[in-house]
Parts: C-alpha cells; structure tokens; sequence
C-alpha cells in the first residue's frame, strides 16, 4: 500500500507518499482499507519529530479516519468484512490501510459520508472523553472553549450546546466568531481586542465558567483558573502557548476547583475503547437526528498532505481539514 | 456562654476566654453543649486575620466538636436532646455551645471518648472528601501524604492504609516518621534529608503515587506532579509553603494527570452532609472494629487554647491537639 512517511523530522515537505508494507489484522483488531481521514495538531507535532508515536502504533500520522473493513482479526465480534466505519487511530491514518483494536472501531452514523467520518473521532472522542466523562459538563453549566474555529472547538460548541450548556467560545477573526455562534455558541470573545476573563465574568455575572478546555496550556494558566466557577473543572487538551505555567493556587483553592491534563492517543486500548463506545452512544443519536455535524473547511487528496499541514498551521481554517484517500492515485 | 475569642488579629495571646452571647437552634439546627474541639490549621490563619469564616458562620475559630444535644431545631429528625455527637462546624467550636446543620452531626462512634471525638471529624471529613471521595483512591493503589504526622496526616495513613492502599509519607524527624510507621505507613521519607520524587519512584518501580494529599502548595507543586503516576490526581488542601506555583503542564499532560484544590470550610451545607454522611458509613465501622482512632498529641483545657496554638505552630506535635471544654473554667 501507500502512506504518508515523514522522511526526517521537519516542515510540511517531509511529508512523502510512498510505498509502504501492508498492514495485517492481529488478533482482536479489524483492518481497514481508508476512506478519509484528517489532520490533528499531534499530526504537525509527529512530524516535526515532538510527538513520538506510543509503543506499537504506527509510524504514519493519522489518529482517525473512516472506511470499509477488509480483514477480521481473531476474537474479534460485532464487524464483518464490507462495513462502513469510522475509528480512532494510535497513528496511521494517512495510509490506505490500517490496523486498529476492534474496540476504538464504530459503525458510519447514519447519514453521515464517508468523507465527513475521516474528520469525526478523534475530536468527538477528545471532547466527549474531557468535557462530559471527566469533567462532567452538565445541562444549565457555563462551558468555556479556546480555539472555537478549530476542529475540537467546532465539536465542542456543537455537543456543548445540544446537551444544554451555555456557552463561551474565544478565537481570533469576526469570520471565526461567527462560525462558532452558527453552531451554538451564545458568546464569541475575540481575545486579540477582548480578556475573556473579564467576557466570562459579565456573562455569568460572575459566576465563571463551570469547565474550561484549553488549548494553550501555559499562556492561559492563570486567566483560565481566574475565569472557572466555583467548583470549576480546567481541561487541559494542548500546549500550543507553552509549557512552564505559573497558577496562583489560592484562587484554585478558594474555588475548590481542578486542573487536569490529558491526552488521548497514549491512552491504553482499553480506555480508549470505553471512551468510543460512549462517544457513539451519546454523539451517534445526534448525528442521526441532524443535530451535530462534522465542520468541515475543506477537502484534500492525501497526496496533499503537505499541503493541508500548512493550511492547519497557518490556523485560517475554520473545522477539519480532511484528507481525501480513497480517491487518490492510489499506486 | 463562653466562648475563645480574638481579640484582634495577631498572635495567640490575642485568643481570649470571654462571656458571649449565647448561640440559639435555627431551623434545621441542633445545639451542642461541647465536651471538646480540636486545633486545625485553618484556626491559626483565622487568628492570625487570614482566613475570614463564610457568611452566617461562628465568628469564633474551632471547625470541629464533641458533645451533647441539647437543643433541636423545627425539621430536624435523627437527633434528641441528650445525644452524644461529634460535628463538622463552619467555626465556633471554641466555646461552650454552638448551632450546626444537623447534616454535620454525627453520632458518637461506639467506644470513642467525647474527649477523642473533639478532634475527629474535621481529619476525618476532609481525608475522605478528598482522598476518597474526590481523588477515588482505590485498594492496590500508592498514596502519599506530606505532613504524616499532622492530623490530617495520621488521619489519612490510618485510612488509606485499612483501605488496602500502599502509604508513603514524609515527615521531618525520626520520632514522626515511627509514629508515621506505627500508624501504617509502608515508607516514611524524611524530607530534610531526601528527595521524595525519587523515594517515590524506587518505592514504586518508577510507577508514582496514584494520589497526593499535599499541605505545602506553591512549594511542592512541580515535584508533586513529577511524583505523581499516570492518571493521577494530586489533592491539595493547604499552601503551607505558598501560593504562586509553577508547573510543568507537559508532564501533566503526558501522565494525564490532574491538580485539585479544595476546602472543606467554604463547602455549602449541602455538600458538607453529603460528606458527613459519607465519611460516617466509611469510618464509624472501622472505629468501632478498633481499626481507626484520633491520634491525639495532648488536651489542655480550652482556656489554654493560646498555649494549644503556639504547640500548632511549632509543629512538635503528632496528631491533635485537643481542647477540653466540658471540664473547662466554665464560668
């Protein structure tokens, strides 16, 4: 088959599609020949030689994609050969077939294209697995998202809002902002002329914000536990404003609030799989009933994957930016 | 009545034994007649004019009593004058009546003295809230507390250690770290000599602590997380050791880790039977099967409550200092 293989550690242009070994089902896992997939911030991270991928995934990027599955591993039930699906990858999505443990695979939604299910799992996972598991965002709560225009912010609003939060979303164009009040948001703070701190307080009347999820790590530590609630949940999902934070731990206390980090594709299988089969349950009915979608800026052949990389790094993209496989020129 | 008052914020000699107006049983309130309370940090910094008490709380310092009901409040059920009970205050324990939420009255475990009982709940109800409750800690799992021989310390050894969880605390003299050991703990680390992150890590094969109760704030953030074990959940309680900390949110986030700062004081009443509650059906079982008592370093009599609060600060101590209020000057 052919893959996207990061010939060393560096910009875009290391990005190569290649001839690569073909990938086999092992035991418990389902092969899937790819459909589409998409690009992750840990995608630019991997290749840039930061994100090193976790002991046996792939060493393509790629942590979702969607497709038809082609080979059953042993011990593995409830997929045959020739379904519709989509799945949380460890790493290989950017390929035209992957192995992954049956567990992090889920049937298409129905109504939902195939193209469209390349950029589905790994944000609603994401999301679902901080904001509703861990953090557990409940109807009538105040939700704050940084990045609203991103893929995560774009799901986030959207399953924020179903699920009866109010909810407060920054980013950094009046382009951006209006997208995110398309899809639910009930306040858009511009932070280059807005401090969202001070937008969360005179929204809430000075409540706060019941669960934060953050993208920019140590450049928001401080504000963001200014900004929570009493009893506030801060969910950390990226470090794109750096690593070392400094957070005053009196405000923390005085909140009896928490901070917690995570990451998701170097979770076990196990807890991925929990975090799927919930994630369907919870997300699958609204995809169905049309009321949650994949946001989707635009559409790529993977060849271009170099190309789609610039496009998320430049960040003037407002979703996911897909990667096209199945109709590529294969090879 | 009498009541401990301070006189204005200062130094121990600013707590005075001085006639006040007598407390009434609001409703849903049961009176208590003290036999006991105990010194808890939060005492120290009240006098010292750091620590204000929560609207419609005792102006007088004492967060935890034993004694005897004798008055019921309209709408309370479960107690009648003449109960011998332990309680959970918002302040005023210090004096010899006051009004409480009967949510935070428990009754007298079965073979605890009333003078013991004067320092049990506000150990046992923030132990439990934390550790357990919040933090989840689980049988099997590595739990350590800074502090070993405080109360709130030698409350969490005991119960984490009959929970069936492996205990490491730190301490800083010999005769602590046996009493530490005494109470159950599998590793005490004298912190003036070692390094805890790395006791931590050869005790547990590089695992780390599952959860930390951490008394120091500011001081031991980053090495607390660094101790810390993939998803663990560091529990901090106090800022002994400051408030504005630093930390590292990469390694946070590559454990999947999480930071809480809570305090029980603050809690609405709500939450602090919820608590009571909890911590009563945990606790009182082990109590009365003689697997859990109040290490109590001494009891002097209310009116030395100056003296109790300078043996606090010097923190010669290990486990409570009580004060007795029933056999007290009265007067």
């Amino acid at each position: 088959m052919r893959a996207i293989t990061i010939a060393e550690p560096g910009g875009p242009e290391q990005l190569v599609w290649a001839a690569v070994p073909d990938p086999v089902a092992g035991a418990g896992e389902v092969l899937i020949e790819v459909a589409a997939t998409a690009v992750n911030r840990a995608d630019i991270l991997q290749r840039m030689g930061f994100y090193t991928p976790p002991p046996g995934a792939s060493p393509y990027p790629g942590l979702e994609c969607s497709g038809r599955v082609v080979e059953v591993g042993s011990g593995v039930t409830g997929f045959v050969v020739g379904d519709e699906v989509c799945a949380l990858l460890s790493g290989g999505g950017y390929a035209q077939r992957v192995a992954v443990p049956a567990g992090q695979v889920a049937p298409l939604p129905e109504g939902m294209s195939l193209l469209h299910a390349g950029g589905l799992m790994e944000t609603v996972c994401t999301v679902w697995s901080n904001v509703f598991m861990l953090a557990g965002l409940s109807a009538g709560e105040t939700f704050l998202v940084h990045g609203g225009s991103s893929g995560i912010g774009t799901t986030a609003i959207q399953l924020a809002h179903q699920l009866g939060a109010r909810v407060i979303v920054t980013a950094g164009t009046e382009a951006k902002l209006q997208a995110c009040r398309d899809l639910g948001a009930d306040l858009a703070v511009n932070y280059r002329d807005e401090d969202f701190v001070e937008q969360v307080r005179k929204a809430t009347d000075g409540h706060g914000a019941d669960v934060i999820l953050d993208n920019m790590g140590a450049a928001y530590l401080d504000r963001n536990v200014q900004a929570l609630a009493v009893n506030g949940r801060l969910m950390i999902i990226g470090l794109q404003g750096g690593v070392k934070g400094d957070v005053n731990l009196n405000t923390l206390l005085t909140k009896r609030a928490s901070v917690t980090a995570t990451t998701l594709r170097a979770r076990p299988a196990r807890e991925k799989a929990e975090i799927v089969a919930a994630a369907r349950d919870a997300v699958w009915p609204l995809i169905e009933a049309g009321r949650f979608r994949v946001v989707v800026d635009r559409v790529l052949p993977v060849e271009q994957a170099a190309q789609a990389h610039r496009i998320v790094e430049e960040s003037g993209h407002v979703g996911k930016v897909v990667l096209d496989v199945a109709t590529g020129s294969g090879g």
